[in-house]
């Protein structure tokens, strides 16, 4: 990376620059405007998807020993920068379909609940990019989101526009994956790769404040319910941690609990609740869900790093495959599902 | 612990399934209602509870070098079961008094708070049980904190539901200390009770999580006057802060601060203010209770380990007695004195 | 330090109690009046505001590796002391100058905000003090600033109370600066001022959560509009933060990312546009305000290492007066400004 790193210094700044220019140029178009209407979205839990998003996937990438503050640094950079872009794409787009209005926040929290796509994708790439990658991936990622998005609820009409936020995880482990697939993957002795207890531990802070906060995510931009999306999301995600921990035991020979399945499974149930987590009725089957959900991520995690990834040539660092791409098939499975019933 | 470990490894997984297989059995007959009303509970001050509950608690513990992920993680585990566990209870006693029911987030914060005694008996407990253990613990001492809870409003008609529920500090600790007196001291030198700078930081991490949080952990449950729980609670444990700085530099024989008395007399004011935080008029009167709790909690760490703990045989490893049991025992006189009064 | 420090143990408890003694006291006659009404300060808010203050400054401030523990420690006890100090300093003149008293939560945030002053202090001679010599500090600087709060709203009748709030960072970073001065600085060399990879990253944890709620900080005490402050904020912060990537590059040798400088930066914007964050009417000025604010203190830093500092024999440990001082300046000329405007 450093030889890669040292060619693009002298682009960094500059590119970074222009985009930063443009945005307050076409901020002054197609920005917010100031309403002082009370938002639709409740300011702490605006704060709690910040939490998430910044400090929250930020340090659950330090777990690499190596990549503290490439983790935590990059991932506020591309997020600001992200943010920024995200919020004029869709002014543009308000502005030429002469939609009306919304308000400021709710703005800004659907494009930060945006950037969490970019963010899951940093995690399959992490140790791999330079700046200046991960800068082109964010442009052009966010870009592909909001089209993706807009084919949803455009051609596709069954999907809400709320919902169609939800493929946040989708679209961003797999984005990743296709990321990850040009890049070469590094030795696997090498120190790129080492984890110590450390900088275990402080991904596991990272991964609490994920935990805690994710009904936050869940329920932020949630229209007919947000308290059925929050306990559905609640229930969910605690039957993933119990799963989490049950097949860590099981899957690993010395019968220990393992950090990095737990990092990685806990979060499963609330994944594949974020489609239905208005709709689900009864808390029982969010907890089967969760339960589902946290199954494939270590099971998957245990067959992807057996056969799969050894076929396609995919260095996951971060293992978001399993993370938030398979459990966001099964929610949007299990979405399909339930519409169905 | 290893060989006890290894011994048990086959039952971890096992028992956990099946509990969790029993919950969600029984959470499809005495689950949570879908109710769409506006919950009592603001769902902010929820989401400061279960940080305190998850991260604050998990973290405040990692000051053992060799705990870092027990204490986090296994946290994390008995708080997932044992909420679930305590929702269903709840939903039973409701189900058979046949009593009205109360919307899902408030049950769902009334489980996670009852769940704050098995967290503070786990502390006493830490680096001398296995996951086996723990659940076990979470099981019996859920049902017991219930009965408990059941007694006090039942028979003792003056204790209302919410001040029940403050007992959580009181029985934790004695509970806690109960299960330890079971278990073998480790050796003193040992490097089990090795605490490192780090690890230390990391644990004030999680304390001021809990100072800044514990007054959403007093008001959440308060029914007539939350805003009075919050600034009682808020001026005890500024009191008791500086109580514990003041007598950590008078007991200590270099004069400095020990950061081991910091940890436990800091949050001693909020303790003891639970039970009165609605009704205590002014706050200077909670500033009292915070300097007593802060003292008591720093001398008894003296006087405990001189002479109590060596005759009763009871290894304390986070010494919840002087930081959870003594406040708590403060806080019920101060509450009875307040009530004559 | 030891040898000052051994010095002034025995007065360290003694003064601390007197303080506290007397504070109790005048809680008695000047204290928080029990009211029921409803605060205009929103209790998440008001979180939000005592986890900056007491958790994001403590934690911004462990980069140098010798002071975990006394960032972390001894910010929470000047805090603590300082928010019950302030909050009677206020009680006193609302019952000489028999104005109307406000709710309690208003207070309480009124003296954690204007407790930032003391901590961003507390900052520039971070390693250089004992405890007796920052509480002495703390009582100095929290009188200086009421009677500068005092003087600006009575004589300089433009200035509403909220605005004069604001002054906490300008004030609180040249206080620091005034008080640094009378300090010898340590040897370059010395282990005082290294800082290591680990204690670089939980400073980044505590900058992240100062920046994450940031809008609260500038929000929680506005009147009009405080959807307007959060989101213009929201934009300065995100600008100054990208800036602060850029110009970090930019300015360094090797062309890579320096931590100090994000850590300095990122916050630069939010300093910057507290004064006028009610008042921007668009978000491209903020956006504006956050790049100058950013590239003053990078640049600032760049130039102030090389002549100012040598020249003053000002020794400013963690960079208040290019983090603060600075951007407050720029923020005060901005506001008069768009105000003339």
């Amino acid at each position: 990376m450093s030889s890669n790193y040292r060619n693009s210094r002298n682009n960094v700044p500059w590119l970074i620059i222009l985009l930063e220019a443009a945005f307050i140029i076409l901020f002054y178009f197609f920005g917010l405007n100031s309403d002082p209407s009370l938002s639709s979205i409740s300011y702490p839990v605006f704060q709690d998807v910040n939490l998430i998003v910044i400090f929250g996937f930020g340090f659950s990438l330090t777990f690499l020993k190596r990549y503290g503050f490439s983790s935590t640094g990059f991932n506020l950079l591309i997020i600001v920068l992200g943010v920024q872009y995200s919020v004029l794409i869709e002014g543009v787009v308000f502005f030429f379909r002469q939609r009306e209005n919304e308000d400021s926040l709710k703005r800004i929290t659907r494009a930060v609940v945006s950037m969490t796509a970019v963010v899951i994708s940093s995690g399959a790439v992490l140790g791999k990019t330079n700046p200046v990658q991960l800068i082109l991936m964010t442009v052009v990622e966010v870009l592909a989101f909001h089209m993706n998005r807009w084919i949803n609820t455009t051609f596709l009409q069954v999907v809400p526009d709320n919902i169609s936020m939800m493929h946040v995880h989708l679209f961003g482990a797999y984005f990743g994956l296709a990321v990850s697939s040009r890049f070469s993957e590094p030795s696997p002795g090498s120190e790129k790769n080492a984890s110590t207890p450390k900088s275990d531990l402080l991904s596991m802070l990272g991964t609490l404040f994920l935990w805690v906060f994710w009904p936050s995510f869940n329920s932020v931009l949630a229209v007919d319910s947000k308290s059925k999306a929050i306990y559905n999301t609640y229930f969910a995600l605690a039957v993933s941690a119990v799963t989490a921990f049950v097949l860590s035991v099981l899957t690993t020979k010395d019968g220990k609990f393992r950090m990095s399945h737990i990092r990685s499974a806990v979060l499963a149930g609330g994944v594949a609740v974020g489609y239905a987590a208005e709709t689900i009725k009864y808390p029982w089957i969010a907890m089967i869900l969760g339960l589902l959900a946290s199954g494939i991520t270590i099971l998957g995690s245990y067959c992807l790093q057996r056969c799969l990834n050894a076929t396609f040539k995919i260095h996951d660092s971060s293992g978001v495959h399993v993370t938030f791409g398979l459990p966001g098939v099964l929610g949007a499975v299990a979405h399909i599902i339930l519409f169905v019933i």
